[in-house]
């Protein structure tokens, strides 16, 4: 049954609201620093409620394209203009995962484990000395402390310390969580792989955004599961339209969503639109699966709202990590759910057992000491900066009509090609010349995303970068 | 379909000297140091050629039963007499993972994770505080060496200089298998279980052993698998014969099989029924996953040889791991084989991503640093001690009837009760007294072994854990 994407994709009246600033911030007609029409004046010229404008500031602000001044008002952040249009949203349709060449998934996956390409293709923040002094020093003093941790085994749900140091985390961002609603997990995708192997029978259809994380299409496939594509745009997120067409239409065993700063475009899905994807999932009985492993990295103000806080029926499962803003190298994330952990903790078991007891301790002990927050800001300045730098840079040297997504969040870079040109076939002239990116392709099961690539730009900018970046774009236009 | 035992299990002539050998032994007949019939007198005395006496002899050399004396022949090995039977073997049969309550399994995880008991209960050696040391120490080196490595993440199949350490270990011992044949996993049970996943379609049958390791049947059920179970018996391990006809009359899609030392009967296959079972599934098209994890520990002079070793045609898998005779806590275990690493790396990318770096760099230089034999020596030591030690308390604690394994390698004891008393009531009774078990049904889909319980020998014998051993004797016997 096919589900047809809106070619007006936002019903909200805020998110038109907010339409109309961003496409004046995107042209030029407000500037870095300027004040932006106050609350009563947008109100009278939209037509809407202040309320409403309320909400568009305010999302606007998380995107990082607005700042609030006390007592002053709203105005345009002092951020690059985005010299490159949005990519353009595609269709979505149900069906079994297919067609992502197993070659070229392999080759990617091949690709992410070589040292010697400028590694654009992996969605990994570029590791900070910093941070890694401060845990090897943690490290050490752990060793001390507890030096016979290498024979000490810790059984599923995990350590008991760091799973409060979880919850109360999630606490702070509105998912109040007791530590035994957490289960450690070896990363984000186990907890994911867990969490579907509790929810879905083989056969079954679960609902995913278009595009996604291709390790999410890969593990439906190992799992046989097949999977209903729901549009994410670069912009607004999830097309919660669209979402609510394929509840109503299709039996799904489970949804597995983007919390934040979707992987590949970089969509923000709005609070409000998140209240209305939990309510629809809800009535229909179908579980989310939230991966909430970018939120933390939100350029703007305030971390984006798991799922998990509109939701009070125990429907939703949240799996984050520490991957991608403290430590890829320490495979610890966790799944968070109030109805599921027993089955969680089974499948842990007869699976993967344990997670490693020494990164549990070090973990813990890095949250206990209050680090986290300033590294996070460090993290999230470098990664914000590193984004314009790169759409710079790729308007700069890519053909003329590429599109790129200009995220509020994340790592990554979605970067549409004009027609014809197949990112598949850009992605293997890269390998060799040494450049690691990933081919659009495989971020859904559709066939769409051919002219599309995906760049990280976690890494440090060098000139080694900013050569590969050039390289890739005259790659692009042959 | 049926698949009944055998009540002679063993078909082979040598199993059948090898028998006569042991029962003088268990009988007393035989005693500690006394020298054993020559090859010469035996043939004779046995009918059969003196090269199946030279291969009966050093199975029970293999089995610690006999030791070998350059120019003087084979004496008894100066080890205690068993004081108590072997449990009796037990039927199987085909059926999909039904009735192990998961009431039942979910209170044995729970107690694993318990600090608060006298674990007997878990297959782990006791934590030694030499190895643990050593293992710090070399983390520390490696934390000076490499300071990146929290951020340095670690693609499957893993660190390449520690799948070059892995072959060569696998090397020596009669599989010759290369670096780029070896997958690095989160401990055996990541490894089990991405081969099934490489391997099995939902609803698929494979063979296993009865008993086997719980796990096994877990993940069994986790992946929705049938299992068809062929006895294994606590001295000569699985039943050629009945495998033979299971693999006849059932279509498998893959046997998991131990290697040696079977958890929980502690029985061995000689080499001669390895030979046999890898012809009859190469046969009949069925790859065989064989789970090694024990066969480091073996009382014997020798290192029992993997399944592996008598296969020429990529049809098996080889999963180990470090976590029971170096480090549980490091979660670092293996998967090798020629035939299916692509399937392996791809399973294990879109499950748990990888393996913590860390332990990868620590495991390489602790194989590299040649301390490995030395230790599995000492490991060895203790535990056949151990194992000495709990016989002999079961068998002055338990009830008139009891029966124990009386393995030649390994961590764990297969313990036999009385018909009539039930090892889930002993195991729940013994829980309320602060002792960890494992109730011996969980070990089998079939529902046998009610009357059974595993004990793990890998503790150090401590007042503590002798009060313990005589404390379940009395409880066993209310």
């Amino acid at each position: 049954m096919g589900i047809q994407a809106d070619s007006v994709p936002n019903s909200l009246e805020y998110e038109r609201v907010a339409g109309i600033i961003e496409r004046q911030i995107d042209t030029g007609a407000f500037r870095a620093a300027e004040r932006v029409p106050s609350l009563r004046s947008m109100s009278r010229h939209a037509g809407v409620s202040i309320g409403t404008v309320v909400q568009a500031y305010l999302h606007l602000e998380q995107r990082g394209l607005l700042e609030a001044r006390p007592r002053s008002g709203y105005f345009v952040a002092k951020r690059g203009a985005q010299p490159l249009a949005l990519p353009t949203p595609r269709k979505a349709e149900t069906r079994a995962p297919r067609g992502v060449s197993r070659e070229v998934v392999d080759t990617v996956i091949e690709s992410f484990g070589r040292t010697d390409l400028v590694a654009l293709g992996s969605a990994i923040a570029a590791s900070a000395s910093r941070i890694n002094g401060r845990l090897n020093g943690l490290t050490r003093r752990t060793l001390r402390d507890v030096p016979s941790l290498p024979n000490v085994f810790s059984s599923p749900p995990g350590l008991a310390e760091l799973r409060g140091e979880v919850a109360k985390r999630m606490a702070l961002c509105g998912l109040p969580a007791r530590a035994d609603d957490v289960v450690i997990t070896n990363g984000t995708m186990e907890a994911l792989s867990l969490s579907l192997r509790a929810l879905c029978e083989p056969g079954d259809a679960v609902l995913v955004e278009s595009p996604t994380y291709f390790g999410i299409l890969q593990l439906a496939e190992h799992m046989r599961l097949k999977v209903v594509e729901v549009p994410n745009h670069p912009g607004s997120g999830i097309d919660v339209d669209a979402l609510e067409r394929a509840v109503r239409s299709t039996p799904l065993a489970a949804a597995v969503l983007q919390s934040s700063f979707n992987n590949p475009t970089g969509g923000l899905t709005p609070d409000a639109a998140k209240r209305r994807i939990v309510a629809a999932l809800a009535k229909h009985g179908v579980p989310l699966i939230e991966d909430d492993i970018y939120s933390d990295l939100h350029f703007g103000r305030e971390r984006p709202t798991p799922f998990a806080a509109f939701d009070d029926s125990g429907n939703v499962i949240t799996c984050g990590s520490m991957s991608k803003s403290i430590a890829i190298g320490y495979r610890i994330g966790w799944a968070i759910s109030t109805r599921y952990t027993e089955a969680l903790i089974r499948g842990k078991f007869c699976t993967t057992v344990g997670c490693p007891t020494l990164q549990q301790h070090v973990a813990t002990r890095y949250f206990r000491a209050g680090l986290h927050d300033r590294h996070l800001r460090h993290v999230r300045n470098h990664l914000r900066d590193n984004c314009e730098r790169f759409a710079a840079a790729i308007a700069a040297s890519f053909p003329s009509g590429t599109r790129a997504s200009h995220p509020a969040g994340g790592v990554v870079l979605w970067v549409e090609l004009p027609k014809g040109v197949d990112g598949t076939a850009l992605f293997h002239a890269a390998l060799e010349q040494g450049i690691g990116i990933a081919p659009g392709l495989i971020f859904s099961a559709t066939g769409e995303y051919r002219n599309f690539i995906r760049m990280s730009a976690g890494m440090e900018w060098t000139p080694a970068v900013a050569k590969a970046v050039a390289l890739l774009g005259r790659l692009a236009g042959k």
